[in-house]
């Protein structure tokens, strides 16, 4: 079996580690440990019987109750199969483009659709100190930290822009500020918020408010990180009408499932579940940060979403084998982030239990 | 709302009728009316707990139950979200060729996929007459029935052929022997088999069987009609290893939900309601012909799929407008087949009540 290129291949680590699936302890997805929410599930129940029908080819009630939870019209929302589904459709767009710049090191599957679509990549290593900022200069270089892009000399406004906010793998927020000036100097930019609902209102960045003043802007949402179902294929784009009309022609009639939308549409109205999370997650990341920074040659960077990276002087893929063969303890190695390579590994913050199990176990390891 | 180019669309019925969607007796959709199988629902029930997990990338037990079902080995087999998104996938894999022939009428979503990669296409009508035959005619024609196509003079070699078998909306079988020569002319052949469950094994003419003899033949099938799940997404494509491969790049890591992978598992060894079904649908397909060539001013075709194509002396937009609303009866009208406009409808084969009160307002109608 392949070493997966993505965290949550259960059935190869459950292969390593020499023990049933349900048995392995998994921070290598970035999926909180809250969910599924009991909405989630009674929705779930109550539609099997809708198995019969075809999904409504419009997914006008899912529509509608994005749009209330966006304060958007719902022509400016389009559901997927999973927000990967939409990323297929924005590697078309962007291919289309002369190029997309790609901040580094970067979701392994924005190189898999721009791939797909012969697109040209030009990657923009960001700087991993904690206090670098994204940065446009004079409309002559744009920055993260130390890093600089000359922009002045080639053209931005025939390239695309594909960043995700909060960064995965760093955990790094982007304030809005920062992207806005972004807007226009790029075709079109794309911002992957998979990780932003694990923001607290009071701190979140999104772009979601302002996307009707930028045509050239698209913002994507996945539903199934924040509410743990990663399984059932939940996310959405929100983007100008005419791009989204043209997208819907690109794809088949019904990619979203029945059971799919009627669990995002009772998730989102869940503001219990929201609020229990957002109460859940600013500490306990904290104390596991602390945790992992207290042993020797590991160092956590701070991280304003589910996850922390963390770099390690012992290779990761030797400590990632340990934790599963000793452990049944799965971590993400870095080997798909080139950039990273074998000195960092990434962790979810689960409950706190788990988390201090993760701990004990780099304990008795490094 | 807009009038659904496609079968099925029962809130657009429904606000038509004056009536709840529940309430809509539906012959639009060919869909069985057996279905769910209750092996499909223990497992979508049972796998519930699993959405909190990612779909192991490789869909591997998923493979293997369909590998053991066709006897091919599971590489040669790929899973996706309805058969509707590998629709899409062949449709960018015909567009790089010089032309794609349709047999036409042709399902509408053949033209959108088709359309969406710009593919140039050639159509092709079949006759609809009940005793017409495919033939190659000493590789200097195609014929169906009456029809002929000049295959001698232009080139096929570098053009697809899309077509479904049995063909949606006439219900006509093509033998294996018709197809086989095919593949000898075309560059791609495409076999959609959406409705080939439906023929007893004894009758049934897939590809299937063949497929590992030639390189360029794609065989493409849906469990969501037979099993009556469209509401969950699932079908599947069958051809060579290495196509499928460069297809799973185009497109995202987990286009299949777990519900769904888990309800195919359950349902291709339900040997009970393969049977049942089998058991069904000739003796009540053959009475719901007899009833509806006794109404006057209609004229069934002979049909070996799921549902009946009939010709009508009447408008069909004004009788299914009709049936609608004073009925609660939704036929297919066949606008969306601009071969057959407005003089002909489509219905699904259903319980021998429900034909029965499809029978008896058509009766009061006409």
């Amino acid at each position: 079996m392949q070493q997966p290129a993505h965290g949550g291949n259960l059935a190869w680590a459950a292969a390593l580690a020499g023990c049933p699936r349900d048995a392995i302890l998994d921070f290598s997805a970035s999926i909180s440990p809250l969910g599924p929410p009991d909405s989630a599930i009674a929705a779930i129940q109550s539609q099997i019987s809708s198995l019969r029908h075809y999904p409504e080819p419009e997914y006008s009630e899912l529509r509608l109750a994005l749009s209330h939870f966006h304060q958007l019209p719902p022509e400016w929302i389009l559901p997927g199969n999973g927000s990967a589904e939409l990323l297929t459709l924005v590697g078309r767009e962007l291919a289309a483009l002369s190029a997309t710049i790609l901040l580094t090191p970067a979701f392994g599957d924005y190189y898999r659709t721009l791939t797909a679509y012969n697109a040209k990549v030009l990657e923009f290593p960001i700087d991993l100190a904690v206090n670098s900022h994204l940065l446009i200069n004079n409309d002559t270089s744009l920055s993260v930290g130390s890093q600089h892009l000359e922009l002045w000399g080639q053209s931005t406004n025939d390239k695309g822009l594909l960043l995700n906010n909060p960064h995965n793998p760093t955990g790094k927020l982007f304030s809005r500020q920062e992207i806005l000036p972004l807007l226009k100097e790029f075709a079109l930019v794309v911002v992957d918020e998979a990780f932003m609902d694990f923001v607290p209102p009071e701190a979140e960045q999104s772009l979601i408010p302002v996307v009707q003043e930028y045509e050239n802007l698209v913002v994507l949402r996945s539903l199934t990180k924040f509410y743990s179902l990663p399984g059932l294929r939940l996310g959405y784009a929100i983007a100008h009408p005419d791009r989204l009309s043209l997208w819907q022609s690109w794809r088949d009639p019904w990619p979203v499932n029945n059971l799919a939308a009627a669990a995002a549409i009772a998730v989102i109205s869940d503001r219990n579940f929201q609020q229990q999370t957002w109460q859940w997650l600013p500490p306990t990341r904290n104390q596991l940060f602390q945790g992992l920074a207290a042993i020797p040659g590991l160092q956590p960077h701070t991280s304003a979403a589910n996850f922390l990276l963390v770099a390690s002087q012992q290779s990761s893929s030797q400590l990632q084998q340990q934790l599963l063969q000793q452990h049944q303890i799965l971590i993400r190695d870095c080997l798909s982030f080139k950039e990273l390579g074998d000195r960092f590994f990434r962790v979810a913050v689960r409950s706190v239990s788990d988390n201090q199990r993760l701990l004990t176990a780099l304990q008795t390891l490094l």
